[in-house]
């Protein structure tokens, strides 16, 4: 099975971004990539001033164009996360849709990034956006899989919780920036991975040239026993990764991690 | 605030560890070491068939000795571990003891490692060993600790309950393999440092040229941005690291990650 993994330049102008994600859509597919990821924020770039004037509210013209590719090329498109408006707040949102063209379901951001760090990086999420009020589990063509944005990977309880329930898969739309990203990106992904024998995929903007907020890029996928698979650098970029489903179940039966938690000590 | 990480060589003659054990302490202690962290089975070669002859009830000749440096050198002593006999069953055990020399607390493994990684690495330690029933927090000079044995640390669980429970420095006595130990050791320990932002401490004993058990070595500590502080080789050796205690309070104010918990989501 073939993953396929979007590292496209975010530029301040929406309907080029939507050209630029068509193009890299079409791509993985032609290199038959069943799955598709988006980054973070792709069709707007990272910045409070920018949620909400880019927001779309129900089917605007992004999840337009998500559906119209996911249907075209018999693919399962995560989406990304894109500013949803609804009831005048605006989330940060990933829609998951089918090779149908239909929305298997959306996450939306559940844990904000409000962080200080003295000399580093300062960002308040907060100050336009609607935290979501669910870890997103859904079925899908591949099996159950789990949908997580960039600070959820910060909160292990998320991905414990997936891997309980039997996810398989993780497919995180993310923008770290130039601090956090060299020190925790690749840690905090293969530690979820690891810990929950889990296939983890994590998509990020390209750093850009010109936007303020330089993303971290290093689109990368990890396997269940904390394995980089591949992983990209700064540049726009598509990253296409063989999976093998087997994987998971031969890793639970040689390292019963999961068998060997002791619920009682700690929940 | 200096801690003493020992990583010593283990041999199949007790008498022989205990004198390399007090060798060892006595030089972090002149090294102005204010705690000290023994490996996992300091007294005896990782096995199933050495733990029932190494075992000790109550207070034998390690747990003696154990108290009778701690007084003298002034220090907090995190006893690795060692085969406790109680009331017919064994258990792999660290005891905590206080600079009076007195037994703050003792941590029983609570995940005993049973493995079979088909080529690489087969241990059941249920074999001979019982588990201990509780997460181990204990208040000490230095603050609020905490205490798991090796194969604890691939249970998130038990980290989170300490962070969430004010615990800043954990110490873990272990004993990975060349299998696990490449892929997970240092992953783990940078992994459950950042996510709960404390110290971690994990000692291993050197890599055996004589035993049939070769533990990874790599003794490691680690500070709550997940930043590597220091780490051995494979060999016997002392590494003494310097910890600055306002650390884990500057992190958790630029990076809250702690109070950004959703629990409502997944607890």
């Amino acid at each position: 099975m073939k993953i396929g993994l979007i590292q496209m330049d975010v530029v301040d102008d929406k309907a080029r971004n939507l050209e630029v994600a068509e193009k890299f859509i079409r791509l993985a597919a032609t290199q038959e990539a069943e799955v598709v990821l988006l980054p973070e924020m792709f069709n707007t770039p990272y910045g409070n001033e920018f949620f909400i004037p880019y927001a779309e509210e129900g089917e605007g013209p992004t999840l337009s164009l998500l559906k119209r590719l996911a249907k075209e090329l018999g693919i399962l498109l995560v989406g990304g996360s894109i500013p949803e408006a609804d009831q005048g707040k605006i989330y940060n949102t990933s829609y998951i849709v089918d090779d149908k063209g239909e929305v298997l379901d959306k996450h939306r951001k559940a844990h904000l990034f409000d962080i200080d760090v003295k000399g580093g990086i300062t960002f308040f999420e907060s100050k336009t956006l609607t935290p979501g009020d669910k870890v997103t589990i859904l079925e899908t063509s591949i099996g159950r899989i789990g949908v997580a944005i960039c600070y959820d990977i910060r909160f292990p309880e998320v991905f414990r919780k997936m891997a309980l329930e039997g996810v398989s898969y993780v497919f995180i739309p993310a923008a770290f920036n130039h601090i956090t990203g060299p020190a925790h990106w690749e840690i905090l992904t293969r530690a979820r991975a690891l810990d929950n024998q889990m296939y983890l995929f994590i998509a990020s903007p390209a750093t850009s040239s010109v936007l303020d907020y330089k993303a971290y890029g290093h689109t990368l996928g990890v396997d269940p026993w904390g394995r980089i698979l591949g992983e990209l650098g700064n540049r726009e970029g598509l990253l296409v990764l063989d999976v093998d489903p087997s994987e998971v179940r031969r890793i639970k039966e040689e390292l019963p991690t999961m068998k060997h938690r002791r619920p009682e000590l700690y929940d």
